[in-house]
């Protein structure tokens, strides 16, 4: 039986939406891990839409679901549709939109909360003991989802992420961006990416292991 | 020193812009290459923008090379300031935009024309001896730019698209999705990718064998 492994998207650009490169890599590895991968995202408003040719904030309104539906090629869900018995383990891919639409850490910081119906399907996840894969800003949900003591990666072990967090009582780890981090009590796996990568291909690295573990594990 | 390689894309989504999946797995196999990479679009209107969710177009306009700057992070150029003798091969990724974007064949068929300036930008790489990499329905354009005689993938060897150009003086082979299929004379690269594959495993190994062999040749 191939194990099934739901991805959460966050819309489609680093951003205002998932960091495409992360979130495809995500895709590829756990494709030829043998996984077979259902895609979902929140159908909600985005928190702004950014020109990612200037940086700018621009004067429209996109939806996180269909824009998220670029990447997954229009196979993709409501996240309100993901019940954890069909699957085996969970991946959340970085940008800011996992910062920005999955919770709001982008805007409130130490304070964030993280979006009742991402939290109760990565506490789901977690409360079953299934395997659940954070990559790059998104480990900064860790510490609601498992409670204090979790260990994670984030960027510089002395990042303002990190900071945030680990004032909040998660162990925050440094950790190169083509390497991963494991903890093992809890089968949560964090990966760094463009957090602290050069280039991608130490990003790429970082996430293929992550997702050969967390297939390993599923 | 390290092998140059532009990439033009034509927006961002399978149904309007480039293929995210085929776009990154060639940036992600051009970086393991040692290629240094720089991402062009054309600074126009998209011809459309699709809803990814529905398949429905959108009322809305957007604009080629601000959509395409998500894939690349913002690190992306007018394709007008491309310049041949600052690299060393092109590749263009597909998707629909480079059918609707790049050049007219998704409405136009076998009367399609490719927008002045990629052609001049990919006639340019041509005449230089450069290596060219297209992917999936870009080959389309392979024989406007080496005229009859071309030889190329595209997806089953009588499928539509393989028909049209055809007609117009291409040699269209075909090829499995995890392959690749080189024109030697003209050091032309194709490979099907989503236009025949069934799995995203299948399209990256085509891809990727294909980026291996363009650095290789550049």
């Amino acid at each position: 039986m191939n194990k099934k492994v739901a991805v959460i998207l966050a819309g489609c650009g680093v951003y205002d939406g998932s960091e495409i490169h992360e979130a495809v890599i995500a895709l590829v590895s756990l494709d030829r891990g043998g996984a077979e991968v259902q895609c979902f995202a929140p159908d909600i408003p985005q928190m702004h839409v950014v020109n990612h040719l200037t940086g700018e904030v621009m004067e429209e309104t996109r939806n996180v679901l269909v824009e998220a539906a670029r990447i997954a090629r229009g196979q993709i869900k409501p996240l309100t549709e993901l019940k954890v018995e069909d699957f085996d383990a969970l991946v959340l891919p970085g940008g800011f939109g996992a910062a920005k639409n999955l919770c709001d850490f982008a805007t409130q910081g130490a304070e964030f909360q993280v979006r009742h119906d991402v939290l109760r399907a990565a506490q789901d996840f977690a409360e079953a003991s299934k395997p659940v894969g954070l990559i790059c800003i998104s480990p900064v949900m860790a510490v609601k989802i498992y409670g204090e003591g979790v260990v994670c990666t984030l960027g510089d072990a002395g990042c303002d992420a990190a900071e945030a967090v680990r004032r909040l009582g998660a162990e925050v780890k440094g950790c190169a961006a083509d390497q991963f981090v494991e903890d093992t009590e809890r089968k949560l796996l964090t990966t760094p990416a463009y957090m602290v990568a050069q280039s991608l291909t130490e990003a790429a690295t970082g996430i293929e292991k992550m997702i050969a573990r967390l297939v390993a594990l599923a």
